[in-house]
């Protein structure tokens, strides 16, 4: 490692966040469809993360830096910027460690995501939609509260974490050939990458990305950080952009990124509820989507596809409202 | 038993079907929620046939009776009237035998359930919504095609096959206090109580029925088939009235029948999809809410709710249209 590059999460820190994490987790499901797997050509193996604690794998990276802090560190609570699921899944690390949380969360964010935070104890800041209010509104909040940051998934910690996810689908799932995962921040992908990376590193890992917030698809393409202006995408929990953690392990371990367009993603949506009979977020239908626009990639193959979360407001289904 | 009486399946007509229909079904999982479990103040345990094949419980049934068929009682094919899920089930049966499979479902049946009929190779006749133009529909496909009749519930071959949903019941959870499943026709009460009766005679098995299509509840009390008058509710599945053969059973051995109304039937749908994170159709609603209406008889009790099914149209939510 060269001086001042930043320490990348390892396997041994995913085995550790295992040990540490494993109490407190769903060991999730795999489940899986005939219609679905006719429909791709492939055998499909969907990772239930919708059946996680607080309803997402988040809960994972959460758990794994909440839990690993010492009480000193703990005592002043935690904070972080969310606008959904990785606060929810704070609020329920926070609350198992019955230590303050402070999560600061655009004004537009799911009222289901914020309820649910609120119903584990949180403190909800609103802020407003852009970066710079966010980061101001943070800063504040930290000054004054003086706890510990959790970044939703730019933290080593993070990372490791949600490298479970992936450590028990390599377990329960033999022979894969390829996982596909969303990708917003890249928290998943990259604990994902790491671990199958070390497990089974034949088997190609997939970053599934909305079109409209294709920032680790130009990203990958350019070979360096290109970010996303204002995306606009009904994947809500995949609109935050990549950063230097994750980007480190996804270009030099991801297969590739592929992009869907946003009626994929809520097609692919409704056809999960409908044939698998599970709720998931609009998030969670990506992976679907770019397995089924991009058949010649895994015919006949044994893919694994994360389902992220299922934390949703069925008061606002996209294909009533979209 | 008298002469002329109909004769009830038993516990070992469920061991056979469980034998015979084991090869094509899932056995389905248990889901549990915190949240739902202090709601209740009962340990409860969700037995989920929403993810049976075909979407729903009905499959045990209508498989039991298809399979059981020799060759040339088979020969002519199958037909039954269904609005929904027992159609649906007898569709998938018959195509897995491949033999011809008649439904006569009323015009204003569900079109996801339709659909997935059609689906499975199913010949759809539309009739009028009154019994009387149901049952003349039927009789002339009938009389037309020979086909072997398989009644939704009042048919000992169909109770059998439901009963194995509450054998696996009892083999996945130790300790049983009580048991609570929905009530149509009764086919799967009826079932349960079979099976319960011989497995586990302490376990109190309940019906929830909407008060809407309260038949079930009024002739509970009144010691004969009362018999309703075009109910209305929600729970599409629920608005067949009990039949001889399932009423015989239920008199003997069920603990109670508890009616709910049709708002709390739409919350505890909502509450299962926000909270298990799984697509249930409104009638699998109806034993949650039966719960949360009556603590006072579960409280600190471990209680199975059998979910019937997730065949729902989600172009027409009900907390949306209702």
């Amino acid at each position: 490692m060269r001086k001042g590059e930043p320490v990348l999460p390892t396997m041994d820190d995913i085995l550790s966040a295992y040990e540490r994490i494993c109490p407190y987790i769903h060991r999730t499901p795999l489940m899986s469809s005939k219609f679905l797997s006719d429909a791709a050509g492939a055998d499909i193996l969907f990772k239930c993360e919708n059946f996680q604690k607080a309803g997402a794998f988040k809960t994972r990276g959460a758990l794994n830096a909440v839990l690993g802090l010492d009480r000193s560190a703990a005592s002043n609570g935690i904070a972080t910027h969310s606008s959904g699921n990785h606060g929810l899944a704070l609020a329920y690390a926070a609350s198992l460690r019955k230590i303050p949380c402070h999560v600061v969360m655009p004004r537009d964010a799911t009222a289901a995501k914020r309820h649910a935070a609120e119903g584990y104890g949180a403190e909800i800041i609103e802020c407003g939609p852009s970066a710079s209010e966010r980061e101001k509104c943070l800063d504040m909040v930290l000054a004054k509260t003086k706890a510990e940051f959790v970044h939703p998934f730019n933290d080593a910690r993070v990372i490791a974490g949600q490298g479970t996810c992936g450590l028990e689908l390599f377990n329960q799932a033999a022979g894969l050939d390829a996982v596909v995962a969303p990708i917003g921040g890249g928290g998943l992908v990259s604990g994902t990458c790491v671990a199958f990376s070390e497990l089974a590193p034949c088997v190609e890992i997939y970053a599934a990305e909305p079109k409209n917030a294709d920032d680790a698809f130009r990203s990958f393409r350019a070979g360096r950080i290109v970010a996303d202006h204002s995306p606009r995408t009904i994947a809500d929990g995949l609109r935050v952009p990549i950063k230097e953690l994750t980007w480190r392990i996804i270009k030099a371990k991801l297969s590739d990124v592929l992009t869907v367009s946003e009626e994929s993603i809520v097609d692919s949506m409704k056809i999960i509820w409908q044939r698998l009979k599970i709720v998931v977020e609009p998030s969670s239908a990506v992976a679907l989507a770019a397995v089924l626009a991009h058949t010649e990639l895994f015919r006949n193959k044994r893919v694994g596809i994360i389902i992220t979360g299922g934390n949703v407001d069925l008061d606002f289904l996209p294909w009533k409202d979209g």
